[in-house]
C-alpha cells in the first residue's frame, strides 16, 4: 500500500503528527504495536496524574476538620486508585482510535522496519508499506544503570511500577527529577516510606535551585526523606526487599526497603528500528539527528519526540510533529523555539517553569532583574490554605522581556501559560504587571511578581 | 494635618491607591471606620472563596471512593467551615495594617466627611484633614428591593449572611449572578436545599448564554432547584420562615423556606459623604462621575471602585486606584481598559470570561469566528474526574484579534489569564494556537480552541 505519509509510533508525537498530517489531506498511516498514545498516556503523564489526584483526595482528608468536614473510618486503597488510572488510560486510548477513525488515519498494529528511504516493513505480516515521508516517532523507554538491572518484583522503573495495583511499605526512589518526586509523592499519601537518593545537590536538579529547594522542604514536611549529592553505589536485591549503599559527603549508608524505583532519565527507542537500512543517522547516546525541521539525514524521513535530543517531554513531540508534517507537506511552519519549554512537575505545590534559571544566567554572565512574588501575600492562596510557594520572573534589564519564569504554587503548570504567552508575543514584563488579573486568584501572584521587577508589587 | 492624598475607604480600591501613592513618594492618609480590606476582603471575595474551598472538600469526599479512599463516617459543619472564613479574613485584614506601616501610610479609623475640595472631617473627632488630592473610594453595599426589606433574621443580603455561622435548612436565592450561586454552591454543599430565583433567563445572565446555560445544569446535577425567568412578587417572613411568590410564565408559585438571600446588585455608598460640599457630581443612581483618569467634576477629587459605575469588582477597584494615583502624581498612566475586565464564579466548574458574548456580538451584527474546546477531549480534565466544561474563544476575522472568552471549566479562573495576557499585548489567537502549552494540563483546551479557530484543533 502506498501513502503519503507513514508515521512510525502513536504517542503524543506521532498519533498528533498524524491526525495534522491528514487535516492536510496527506493519505496517513500510523504504525503501533502497543496501545495508542504512547508512553505518555499509557504510562506516564496521563496515570501519574490520575494517581495524583487520587493522592491529593487523600492528603485532602488530613485537612478536612479545618473545613468543617469530620470524618472516621478512613481506609486508603492504593488499588482503587491503580485501578482508575487504568480505566483513565484505556478510555483516552480509546478516543485516539476515534480521531484515527474520524480522520481516516490508517492505524497498522505491527512493528515497523525501515527497508528503504520511502519503505516501512511491517515485521510481523513481512508486508511493506510505501510512501512519500516517513516521521519516526518511537519515544524513549526508561534508562537503567549498571547494576541495578530492573526485576520488576524488587527493581522497578517507572513504566513497570505505573502499572502495579500493590504498595510496597518502604520505597527508595533512585533521581528526584519530575517522575521521581511524583512517584514518591504519591505512594507517600497512600502510606508508604519514601526515601528519595538524587546524585545531584538538589530535588528537581534540572529547574532554578530556589524551586527545588522549596520543594524539597514540602516533601520534608510530608515525612519524605530525601538523600541529595548521594550517589547509588550498589544494590542488593533479596526476597524480602532491597538492600543499597549510598555515599555521601565522604560517608556510605546502607539504606533497606521493599523495592526500588530507578528514575534516573529516558534512552531514546532507536534500536531494531532498521535506521541502518536508509541510513538514518544516530548520535552517541542514540538520538536520531535531525535538523531544525525535524528531517534526517535521509531527506523523506523526519524524526520527532523522545527519540530526539530535544526536551523528552509530550508537549514538545506534538509540537514536533506538527512542524513536521508543515514542513513536509509544503509549508512554512513557524520555528520551534525551545527556550520556551514548559517543565512542570505535579506535587503539591506543582513547580513549573520555561527559560533560564538563575544559575544558567549567573553561568552566561548574563545581567538580569528579578521579580519575586511570595505566596503568602495572596489572598486566594490563603482560601485554598496553601500558601507555600512563589513566583520568580526573570528579565532582560535592557529589553524587559521574560528570561526565565518559576513558579512554585498550587496550579503551577497552569498559572505558568500567561508567561508563555508573553515570552511568545515577545511581551515586556511590565504588561503582564499592569494587566488586570481576577481577584482573588493565584494568577495575581504573576502580575505582582511582574511589578516587582520593577518593585512596583503592592503586596511584599 | 496636611497630606499630599488622602484616601477615603481601605478597600480594595482606596487600600492599592495608597500604597502605590506612598510608593511614588506621597505624603498619604486613608480613612478607614472598618475593617482594612473593605468587604471585598471582609465580607465578599475572601470570606466566599473560603467557604467554597470547604465546599469543595465537602463535595471532593462524596467522590473518594473512586480514589480507593473509603470513609465510613462523615459529618458536615457549616459552623467550622465559617470559622476559618473569619480567620482568614481577619488574617489578611492585619496584614493590611502591617502594608500601611511598612509604606508609613497613616490609617485614620473614622468616617470622613468632605467639606472642601481639599478637605475631609473626621466625623467622631471633629477634626478636619487637608491633602492636594483626594480620592474617594467608598465602596458599594447591597442592593435592595421594595417590599424585601432584609431584616437578617429571614431576609439577608449577602454581607449580612457571610457573617451568620448557622445554616438554613432551605434557603431562596433571589438573584443567580455570580453571588446568587456561589452561596447557593456553598450551601447546597453543607446540606442546605437551595432554589435560585433569576428574573433573567438564565443564571450568571451577564455571560455568555452557553456559559450560563452550562453552569445551569451543573447546578442541577446538585439537587439546586433554578428558576429562570421568575419574578419575586412578594414575600411573607414569619416566626417559621419565608414564603415567596414568584411569577412565571404567566402562572404564580409560592415558595417557602427558612430563609432568602437578596443577591440582587449592588449599590454606591455615596450618600452622608458630603459630596455637595465641594460640588462632586452623582449620576441617577448614586454613583460618582468620573472621566477616564477617574477624576470627579472637582479636578482635585477622584473616585474609584464601587462607588463609580464601572463594573463593580475588587480588581477594577484596584487598577483604578493605581491609575488615579499615577495621573493625580502627575505620571502618564496606561488607559484604563474596560473591555478586557475578567470576570469569574467560583462554582464547580468555575466560569470565567473576558470581552463580549455571541448575544452582545450578534446584537452588534459583528462577524466572529469561534473556537471551542469541548473539555471531554482533556487528558488533565480527565485524570481530575472534572470534564464538564468549555473553552470559547471568539474573534475577529479580519484581524485574528480575540472579541471575548469564555470558560467553564476547573480554575477558569486561572486559566483565563493566558488570553488577557494575549487581548493586552494585541496578539492574534493564532500566537495562542501556536504557542507550546504544557502536557496534561488544562490550559491545553485554550491552545485547542484557539486552533478551533481555524479548524486546526487535533483533538475534536
Amino acid at each position: 500500500m502506498v501513502f503519503d505519509l507513514i508515521v512510525i509510533g502513536a504517542g503524543p508525537g506521532g498519533y498528533v503528527a498524524a491526525i495534522r498530517a491528514a487535516q492536510l489531506g496527506l493519505k496517513t498511516a500510523v504504525f503501533e504495536k502497543g496501545a495508542a498514545g504512547g508512553v505518555c498516556l499509557n504510562l506516564g503523564c496521563i496515570p501519574t496524574k490520575s494517581l495524583i489526584k487520587s493522592a491529593d483526595t487523600a492528603c485532602g482528608l488530613a485537612r478536612a476538620a479545618e473545613h468543617g468536614v469530620g470524618i472516621s473510618g478512613l481506609t486508603l486503597d492504593y488499588a482503587g486508585a491503580h485501578a482508575r488510572s487504568r480505566k483513565i488510560a484505556a478510555n483516552l486510548s480509546k478516543g485516539i482510535h476515534f480521531l484515527f477513525k474520524k480522520n481516516n488515519v490508517t492505524l497498522i498494529q505491527d512493528t515497523a522496519e525501515l527497508t528503504a528511504p520511502d519503505t516501512v516493513r511491517a515485521q510481523s505480516s513481512g508486508q511493506d508499506y510505501r510512501a512519500k515521508n516517513i516521521i519516526i516517532a518511537t519515544g524513549s523507554k526508561p534508562k537503567t544503570l549498571p547494576g541495578f538491572e530492573p526485576d520488576n518484583a524488587r527493581i522497578f522503573t517507572s513504566e513497570s511500577l505505573i502499572l502495579r495495583d500493590k504498595l510496597p511499605k518502604l520505597l527508595i526512589i533512585l533521581g528526584a527529577g519530575a517522575i521521581g518526586v511524583e512517584f514518591g509523592y504519591v505512594f507517600n499519601a497512600f502510606g508508604c516510606g519514601i526515601t528519595l537518593v538524587e546524585l545531584l545537590d538538589a530535588v528537581l536538579p534540572l529547574e532554578d535551585r530556589e524551586c527545588g529547594r522549596a520543594l524539597e522542604r514540602e516533601l520534608k514536611k510530608k515525612k519524605i526523606r530525601v538523600l541529595t549529592s548521594a550517589r547509588a553505589v550498589s544494590v542488593q536485591s533479596g526476597k524480602s526487599g532491597v538492600s543499597l549503599d549510598v555515599s555521601r559527603a565522604g560517608r556510605t549508608e546502607t539504606l533497606t526497603a521493599e523495592a526500588l524505583l530507578l528514575a534516573v532519565g529516558r534512552a531514546p527507542n532507536t534500536r531494531g528500528l532498521g535506521l541502518e537500512g536508509p541510513g538514518v543517522e544516530t548520535d552517541a547516546n542514540g538520538f536520531i539527528k535531525v535538523n531544525e525541521h525535524c528531517r534526517t539525514s535521509v531527506p523523506s524521513i523526519y524524526a520527532i519526540g523522545d527519540c530526539v535530543s530535544t526536551p523528552l517531554l509530550a508537549h514538545v513531540a506534538s509540537h514536533e510533529g506538527v512542524h513536521a508534517v508543515e514542513h513536509l507537506a509544503g509549508q512554512n511552519p513557524h520555528p520551534l523555539d525551545y527556550g520556551r519549554v514548559p517543565s512542570c512537575t505535579y506535587t503539591t505545590p506543582q513547580v513549573a517553569s520555561f527559560g533560564l534559571s538563575e544559575e544558567k544566567l549567573r553561568e552566561q554572565g548574563r545581567e538580569y532583574k528579578k521579580g519575586v512574588s511570595n505566596l503568602k501575600a495572596s489572598g486566594k492562596a490563603m482560601t485554598l490554605g496553601e500558601n507555600s510557594g512563589f513566583v520568580k520572573i526573570l528579565s532582560d534589564p535592557n529589553t524587559d522581556r521574560i528570561l526565565g519564569a518559576h513558579i512554585v504554587a498550587p496550579e503551577a503548570a497552569e498559572l505558568l501559560h500567561e508567561l508563555l504567552i508573553a515570552a511568545a508575543g515577545n511581551l515586556p514584563v511590565g504588561l503582564v504587571g499592569r494587566t488586570m488579573h481576577a481577584h482573588p486568584t493565584l494568577a495575581e501572584s504573576i502580575m505582582e511578581a511582574a511589578l516587582a521587577v520593577d518593585g512596583r508589587a503592592i503586596h511584599q
